[in-house]
């Protein structure tokens, strides 16, 4: 992994793959250092929104002690759901760096497309980064679970 | 409000205008039981996904301790934004009532379509109530904040 931000997002998806996540990992950066960093904790926290990005943006924001992130720019291992999607326009995160697409919900572009979308008037700008280790680090995970089931 | 769900969800939306948030408040519905109840908090717990909706999701989930919320119902006095709408679908919640549209970043329908979008494959039930008391809370409380200004 050459990018450095993306290999600290995929290490939080393995923290979420130990816990039998589905992994997913996301830090956040201001000016070159990472202010916050999270992982998936859906089952573990039984709590819908607790995806990565979420998680990582509410630890920001503490951070910051703001709910605007301007000036911040997120790495995340997978491409953003229309919860987090949404989320991401919402703190107002310029830029967000995108490990692998999401073909069944990814909201930046694969399925619908909601942080450049003209008519909510949402700007955020989209660095795709197709990581094969992103990309392999899920494939195996589902490939498991339907062994498994 | 001839609607009680609806009427309680705006009993929470008069919570935030009184703390000078967006006056928006949410209600999820189970077994016709309200099991959460919650109100936009997003500048008071300085978080941008401190919205009525991802609040009353979170709390329904810990008292079902479960993020599925199959069987339940949210009414919201203001149509979800697409973090919110995404959140709603994320979580199962089986229908929604709204209050009324928002025509800048409604995601049910009104800017783009979250909930009942064939490509997400997301169905949830959406009734419109289209209540004149909630729609009336949020003009008035933008009015004097452009007057303020």
């Amino acid at each position: 992994m050459q990018n450095y931000f993306m290999y600290e997002a995929l290490m939080e998806a393995k923290k979420a793959l130990e816990l039998d996540e589905v992994p997913v990992g996301a830090v956040i950066v201001k000016e070159r250092e990472i202010i916050a960093r999270a992982h998936n904790l859906r089952e573990t926290l039984n709590d819908p929104t607790a995806h990565a990005e979420i998680l990582a943006i509410k630890k920001a924001s503490e951070v910051l002690n703001s709910w605007r992130l301007s000036g911040c720019e997120m790495y995340v291992t997978l491409e953003p759901c229309p919860m987090c999607a949404g989320a991401i326009t919402a703190s107002r995160i310029k830029r967000i760096h995108i490990g692998t697409f999401d073909p069944t919900l990814g909201a930046c572009g694969s399925v619908i497309d909601i942080v450049q979308n003209p008519y909510l008037n949402t700007m955020t700008d989209v660095n795709w980064i197709y990581s094969e280790e992103c990309s392999d680090l899920l494939k195996d995970f589902f490939k498991k679970k339907r062994k498994t089931r």
